[in-house]
């Protein structure tokens, strides 16, 4: 008889974890990926992006046979149509996305099952420098105030110490707290 | 006979873009806006955003009758399912789609006709941070390349200092470019 242990946490395959971490440990080359999207303008303040293929692990991904398909716009106060959310608001569900993968992945790498999880989520911003009103106020999200909610078996400072963790290693939080260079290039 | 010439450049309301930047020229309390997201996580990398209301000229926002719903995932390499971009990709969906409005309600306010508009996004990644690897390596986006096509009526110097003036503005280029504080609590 053939005994295979999948090790589910969270539904994170902790096995799987745990090889990648040392498969990344032999070789750090394979840390190294380039993500992609594709953002095409409809019409007014309505855009769509696609997104499917990256480089990751050494290799073309392949993994996804269809993109994934955005909508962004804005709502009619903001002279859009609410063909999707706006672009202010799809910074709010990355950063979400992100907090949550971190602090679910690391929970199962340690063990800790979680029940429940969820972000709220609120961003201030001052539409005064978008409008060209102003050139004092910042164009982005001045705060970002999140609050999170957590069923677990560990204990609450467990929890807070687990976030604290993911504070420091997600990627989201990075690019939104710390500066990141970006290059824009109009092509022929 | 009443005349009634509705000015729309681009699938913008032109008229109605005049009339907002006044009344916030006028009263600059009403710029101020709140965004909003909730994040319920799933399962694995799987976690689900709803987007609907939030605060703006002055009031709560009535005009979304259902949320937008926002998957964020991993891919199978990242230990995921693949139900939904990840959270990085999210992040260029933002970017991309802030950019694409920008550049569109900015060419309707000086009477650009914008043809077609396009952007892809590359973004570099490390993931030696997030899997707990490297302190020197940072979590988030190293850099980001961005590249876009424009046919439109005006000349390439022309929508060269447009696009400048746009990537003075952007909320989600500002937020990637600089710091943002974001706040996080834990609730009982």
């Amino acid at each position: 008889m053939t005994t295979q242990t999948l090790t589910q946490i969270n539904g994170v395959n902790v096995d799987q974890l745990v090889a990648t971490v040392n498969a990344v440990q032999e070789n750090p080359d394979i840390a190294r990926f380039q993500f992609r999207a594709l953002n095409e303008w409809i019409d007014g303040g309505h855009s769509r992006t696609t997104i499917q293929g990256f480089y990751g692990a050494g290799q073309e991904d392949t993994s996804r046979s269809h993109p994934f398909v955005l909508e962004g716009d804005e709502p009619p106060v903001l002279l859009g149509n609410n063909a999707g959310p706006n672009a202010v608001e799809s910074v709010l569900h990355a950063l979400a996305s992100c907090l949550a993968v971190g602090f679910v992945y690391n929970a199962a790498a340690q063990g800790i099952n979680v029940e429940s999880l969820s972000f709220v989520l609120e961003g201030e911003l001052d539409l005064r420098s978008f409008l060209g009103l102003s050139e004092e106020v910042r164009p982005g999200f001045e705060s970002i105030r999140l609050t999170y909610q957590v069923k677990s078996d560990a204990p609450r400072e467990k929890i807070e110490e687990l976030c604290n963790y993911v504070q420091k290693t997600s990627p989201v939080l990075d690019i939104i707290r710390k500066p990141v260079p970006v290059t824009m290039a109009l092509m022929d």
